[in-house]
């Protein structure tokens, strides 16, 4: 079975836990509408791609690891999109869940994909106890305090905001988590390289972010573009300019390819660590480059 | 140490992992806003006494386990005194959270303390990883889909509430998890008959609860009377009137008494039982019953 396939699998079968008699059928809904029809799953891919170079040996708490950290990219995209933040009409081409379902539903579609995520890996993982502990700590870190995504988004919260901060805690911190738990539900002892190669990895798609924010095509965003500026977010291509921002993420690509720790995987990471970036640089600055 | 110490021990250390450098600070500020100074901890108390009544073995898991428990009670409050639900200005006699620090970091707030819930269960867990999936799955059931709190507040955002169903799990739901959670974290084998203790507790706690808003002094709820009528939300005290609220509390108590499982801390959480009751009447009532 390839990763997507698997991915969307586990998905799925996490999001179903929603519906059963007595449960309140709008709430599964707007789950359902935060995590389908997919985005780009590059987090659990690369959770799966992970475990594989470290000799993947529990698939099923792998699927679990992996539906754990989309869900809970889908919840805080759900709750980013929310008024107090960006405000965000449309996110993948369609109505924000807020939009579609209101804000109070829109918040609690959010906590539930939070506490799925933890309870996917509590139903992964029976039998594989021992395996549990290190992935769960490297889930929450990814998502919690003090240097997790929640972290990273309060820094809009804060009168001066720190950009290194703010970038490698929204976005760095869960694909660091992704990486570190694809290895431990794979039994990797040491999980500091994974982290610091899934840390580098989301530097590098962070600054494509940022690039695609001020330069993509509408159609090639499934949002809007421009929102940076608009909403006053720190932005790494807003404060260099495109072309130092485009010269930065190709460094940053480069230190991510480099990261990969000595595995037998490690060429099909690298692989996908280019593919990645080549399907984030906007058509426009890849026809200028050609 | 008494249970009280443990539980505030506890938490102050699941707090703190919000201090950290390159930290937001606002957002820890918030954290310890929504969790200090204490509230009457009734559910991790109940965790604590059922780990003890199941012969408690790993002090440092039961710990960890009730924690969590306040940590998500915490949570919820936070994200139901939001503007877009209950809008409540004040909380245990101060600033509700959202007045204190903003909507957004109080929505972010929230999200941090779900995931430190499970980040603490993760800590604790070190060299007991088997006893860790049924606590897991305990606290996740408590608070996810498709029956736990988060779900019972959902029942707001239905065009038509299940008056049973939201109070079992926006109530009923957690008391189940603590006393499961209890449980599992001192090795029982079979978790049902607890969680229906806990979920009977609850649903006593509730019929308080609801008495409480019709009926209590102000300087007896640390927060504003008469929310539900207000707020036009589904309760017992409103639906039944107060003299049968009443009767159905008293009811509700004894079945909850009678529902501990055999064990030999019985007589102790049949004590807690008769006092939280005693705690949680009004004392209007309380005279006029003398």
């Amino acid at each position: 079975m390839d990763g997507v396939t698997r991915i969307e699998r586990s998905l799925e079968t996490a999001v179903a836990m929603a519906d059963a008699a007595d449960a309140p059928p709008r709430l599964a809904a707007a789950m359902r509408h935060a995590v389908f029809p997919r985005g780009a799953r590059v987090r659990p891919r690369l959770c799966l791609a992970v475990a594989a170079a470290c000799g993947e040996d529990a698939p099923a708490l792998t699927d679990a690891a992996a539906a754990a950290i989309e869900l809970l990219h889908c919840a805080s995209l759900v709750h980013d999109d929310l008024p107090c933040f960006d405000d965000a009409a449309e996110r993948r081409g369609r109505l924000s869940v807020h939009r579609a379902f209101g804000v109070p539903l829109a918040l609690l579609a959010g906590d539930a994909l939070i506490v799925l995520a933890f309870q996917t890996l509590a139903q992964a993982s029976e039998g594989l106890g021992a395996r549990l502990p290190p992935v769960l700590a490297a889930v929450g870190q990814g998502v919690g305090v003090p240097h997790g995504i929640v972290a990273g988004q309060s820094w809009e919260c804060e009168p001066v905001a720190a950009l290194e901060a703010y970038h490698r805690q929204k976005t760095g911190a869960l694909f660091a988590a992704a990486a570190a738990a694809g290895a431990a539900s794979a039994g990797a002892a040491d999980l500091a390289p994974w982290r610091i190669f899934g840390e580098r990895l989301g530097e590098a798609y962070q600054a494509a972010d940022d690039i695609r924010d001020v330069v993509a095509e509408p159609d090639e965003m499934g949002k809007p573009a421009g929102r940076d500026a608009a909403l006053g977010r720190p932005s790494l291509a807003l404060a260099l300019g495109i072309p130092a921002a485009v010269q930065r993420l190709e460094e940053l690509v480069a230190v991510a390819a480099q990261a990969i720790p000595a595995c037998h995987g490690a060429a099909e990471l690298r692989a996908l660590v280019r593919s990645e970036a080549r399907r984030l640089t906007p058509r426009s600055l890849s026809r200028s480059a050609a």
